[in-house]
């Protein structure tokens, strides 16, 4: 992948970018996804070498970052290369969603994973019941959790299969580790190639190659002006990126959206996924006419597997269209996103960069993953905020827990 | 529905409020959206009692403002109801995206609407274009566009079927209309009721029911406010409505983002969907703990169809979410909803409001969109902006067009 940056950087920061490079590779020691592209994963490719073949669905119980990692992966790929086992997720409380899910699973054809880190995810434990009650066999679950949680200690009784998650490495980060990598080798992606691609991402940055200017010149921008472009547009330029923005928004926005941890200040740089050319037609007028409060990023891809032209047909009255004649679709898309671009560059305010992933394969993504990873991880310590935390998030939980309790003694 | 607003509204811009509502009802007498819901649809009723029962598929080729409505409705109806045809919709120039999307469909069952109100969308035509030259059967063809428009043209000459757009409809503010109807009313979708929805919300409003006072307190808030709250989400608590919030980010995105018409300045209010619970899961901690810049809206409903329970199992280990066993899950959800807006509350800078909808039907839907139009125009009008055009995107779509004329040219 190539990162090209439109906006200028200052020459002058060199010892904050050397300070920040020095935190990174400190947290590198402590923190446990920076090094996830290095682990031995012949436990996970093992267990999938001698699974069960008749199982056609994989099942995902999980929430967040048990769930948002493997879904933008699994979806990526998808339109290029069926799936060896079909991918499901149940991620909500809403009963619609559960009953409409379930019409799609052949439960004697599906197998479950449960994740949760802590192992007391409501939503998780709240389905996990629903379908464990009438299907109590061990062998349909297996159970992806923190070494010691009570998740764990019910499935070491049920004597299921349990996989635990590295040391320190969060939810939002999870996505290489088994978390992501369990599902998606069960349904025949190349976990290998996922780990390459983010391991090329690790090396260029830490060894300093192509990576390591651009990542420091991003982040200390981004970071300097975190009050004035307090939002940040992935604005991506194939479909198959839907559910990488979704990923994106947990990881940026859980991780930055925080107390500074010398300041009074609440801070944080707001999320915003983008699919074009689709979105040009929604929110493209407020970036370029709105508040000057956004920076953007353009993904495009370098490739595209499908050789597809549109026909060389006049239609009477729309002869001026004739321009798209001869022209194949993944040029016309290429060159949207460049005319957007274009446009935006004219307007001066606003922070531009691109990123050129190669193609819809697995390295790809996994450098883009972990490229993002890096990014805020970055971000984060110039903005002073604990990147690998979410405190805010529990005070909505403890009062849930004392409205379920007074019902549960009420009835 | 209902709407509750949590922040404090000012009871003293008793002139301003009056002022906007004689403003908005000066507006009703041009734009054309404000008197949908009165529109006889007698044309549209006829033409889908007639429509060939052969055709299984409806394609809709369109983007933005012609696709968004729609899917949206389609979307929040499908789980509670099979649909009478399936409903597509091509509305990307990504090659991956279109040869995925035609694997799904037998062209021979498939009816395509091409809407474009200006006739001359380039995403539309090119994938037209595409389609119709290898199937260049009238019949197979129905044209949604603006009377005079060059695809109107075009359609005369084939002599397919065309329904126009009424006058002074904006594309963004077109779902009401023929361009949401058709397609919807082919699906068996009640648009009679989706219209009587909208227009219990209009009369509220304009007769000064319900719906009156709270909407001008919210729109005046949100802008005299908008360089604060200048990021507005939607927060809404079931699954359904998740592509009602892509709609709701064109709506608000298009029309607020603005120079404003008295002033130099770039304003605008960026809006974000959540669908929860999930996404407690992922944006919640910023809107908790990060910069307070974002206004909150809760979407739920009131009731939901699905009686389904937590059955009463006690997990070893896990006896502490006993709490959940014999909860339903909408009441869970609810309870859920209910929690973050009451940890939100002790937060106290941050305005929330919650609007709560009756059922997953076409009355709902057809009111929650009318309301989000009319708040809208209001706020539009407030921060000084033409709610109503896009001129921003214009410059992107020239810089194309002139990239393709001489990628054309050199060819």
């Amino acid at each position: 992948m190539k990162n090209k940056i439109f906006f200028e950087t200052s020459p002058l920061e060199a010892e904050t970018k050397t300070a920040l490079f020095e935190a990174i590779k400190k947290e590198k020691e402590e923190i446990g996804y920076y090094n996830l592209p290095e682990q031995n994963i012949d436990d996970i490719l093992s267990y999938v070498e001698s699974f069960d073949e008749t199982i056609e669905n994989i099942v995902v119980l999980g929430i967040g970052g048990s769930s948002l990692g493997s879904k933008a992966i699994y979806e990526f790929l998808k339109p290029m290369k069926t799936p060896k086992r079909k991918l499901y997720f149940f991620e909500s409380t809403d009963p619609l969603n559960i009953v409409d899910t379930l019409k799609d699973i052949d439960i004697a054809k599906s197998h479950f994973l449960v994740i949760s880190k802590s192992g007391g995810t409501v939503e998780t434990i709240s389905i996990f019941k629903y379908i464990f009650a009438p299907n109590p066999e061990k062998e349909n679950y297996t159970f992806i959790t923190d070494e010691g949680s009570n998740l764990d200690k019910f499935a070491q009784d049920l004597d299921s299969r349990i996989f635990y998650l590295p040391p320190n490495v969060g939810g939002r980060f999870s996505v290489l580790s088994v978390v992501g990598l369990l599902p998606l080798a069960l349904c025949g992606i190349d976990i290998k190639a996922l780990l390459k691609g983010a391991a090329a991402v690790s090396k260029s940055f830490f060894e300093q190659g192509d990576m390591h200017q651009v990542l420091l010149d991003k982040a200390l921008y981004y970071a300097k002006n975190h009050t004035r472009y307090n939002i940040n547009c992935l604005f991506a330029y194939s479909e198959t990126l839907k559910y990488f923005t979704e990923w994106y928004v947990q990881l940026w926005g859980e991780s930055l959206g925080k107390r500074q941890r010398h300041s009074a200040f609440n801070v944080g740089v707001t999320p915003i996924g983008l699919i074009g050319p689709k979105d040009q037609h929604s929110f493209l007028q407020l970036i370029m006419e709105g508040k000057r409060n956004k920076s953007v990023t353009f993904i495009k891809l370098r490739e595209f597997e499908h050789e597809l032209y549109i026909p060389s047909v006049t239609l009477p009255h729309l002869e001026s269209l004739d321009i798209l004649n001869n022209i194949a679709f993944h040029e016309l898309i290429t060159m949207q996103c460049d005319s957007v671009i274009e446009a935006l560059k004219d307007q001066k305010e606003i922070p531009l960069d691109e990123i050129v992933i190669d193609s819809v394969n697995e390295e790809s993504i996994g450098s883009l993953m972990y490229y993002y990873e890096l990014l805020t991880s970055m971000v984060g310590e110039l903005m002073d905020v604990n990147t690998y935390d979410q405190p805010g998030v529990e005070a909505g939980k403890i009062i849930l827990k004392k409205k379920l309790a007074s019902l549960a003694k009420s009835r």
